[in-house]
């Protein structure tokens, strides 16, 4: 889990230490870094999205443009967070993107069910999930656009 | 309006032929350009997606990755396209991308509230035009992943 400063564009859902700071190292080449909050299981990121539980007290954070969610997690599964995230309209906005060493075509049809916005299969090989989380980070957050008025998003 | 031949990946909804030939030309540089399909309204669009129409009788196209979807266009707007898109099951886990001129926060917005997977605004100038729309191809091409037996795919 990473330490809370500044704002937080991108929230990274990640049980696995290892899969975790490698995720971060590639992020950190679009020079994200300082904006990347890792947290490690799925009822740590409900806290932190709804700012409730040790979060209730976090700094507003107006901009949150990706949460990267693994999907086999502690105390609440990814597709649960999901599922959660897409039904409250204050978080539905927030673009979710499966990543996941899962190829399990039940995982891909519920999370596309549930409404995820993508949906990236963590690469075995370390160059291409260097490369596939990198395109992914800058995709999610210098390409793609969200309202400015969505809710969690209004001081942009 | 491109001729239809080989399997469909991108379908292009784009009224503008200046836009959608920079468009094809981005994406070009993928090399994808042979399994693009432009069309330029919203009812093509929709005739193209569920086999209707001038395209009742359209050889099969397994994999459809990602319609990049004008919002202003003829016939029937992009939210309407979307709407409908995302109220089908057969049609519901295809990624749909807005690639538009517009900034408008209703736009924004209800395009987020039909469940649109990304909204990308057109830059205006030239270089940062290819190289957002190149981007947005590699991403939903080769980044993203689609459920092998969805509705549409499962010839993959």
């Amino acid at each position: 889990m990473s330490e809370l400063v500044g704002p937080v564009e991108i929230l990274l859902v990640e049980d696995n230490p290892f899969d975790a700071e490698l995720t971060m190292r590639a992020l950190k080449s679009h020079h994200l870094t300082n904006s990347i909050y890792w947290v490690t299981d799925g009822q740590e990121a409900i806290d932190f999205l709804f700012c409730q539980g040790r979060f209730a007290n976090r700094p507003p954070h107006p901009v949150l443009k990706l949460v990267l969610l693994d999907i086999k997690l502690p105390k609440l599964d990814g597709t649960e967070v999901l599922k959660i995230l897409k039904s409250h309209e204050e978080t539905r906005f927030i673009p979710v993107v499966m990543l996941t060493s899962s190829t399990e075509e039940a995982d891909l049809l519920e999370s596309y069910n549930l409404g995820v916005n993508s949906y990236i299969v963590k690469p075995v090989e370390f160059e291409q999930f260097m490369k596939t989380v990198s395109d992914a980070g800058l995709y999610w957050t210098v390409v793609n656009r969200l309202p400015d008025g969505a809710p969690g998003n209004e001081g942009e």
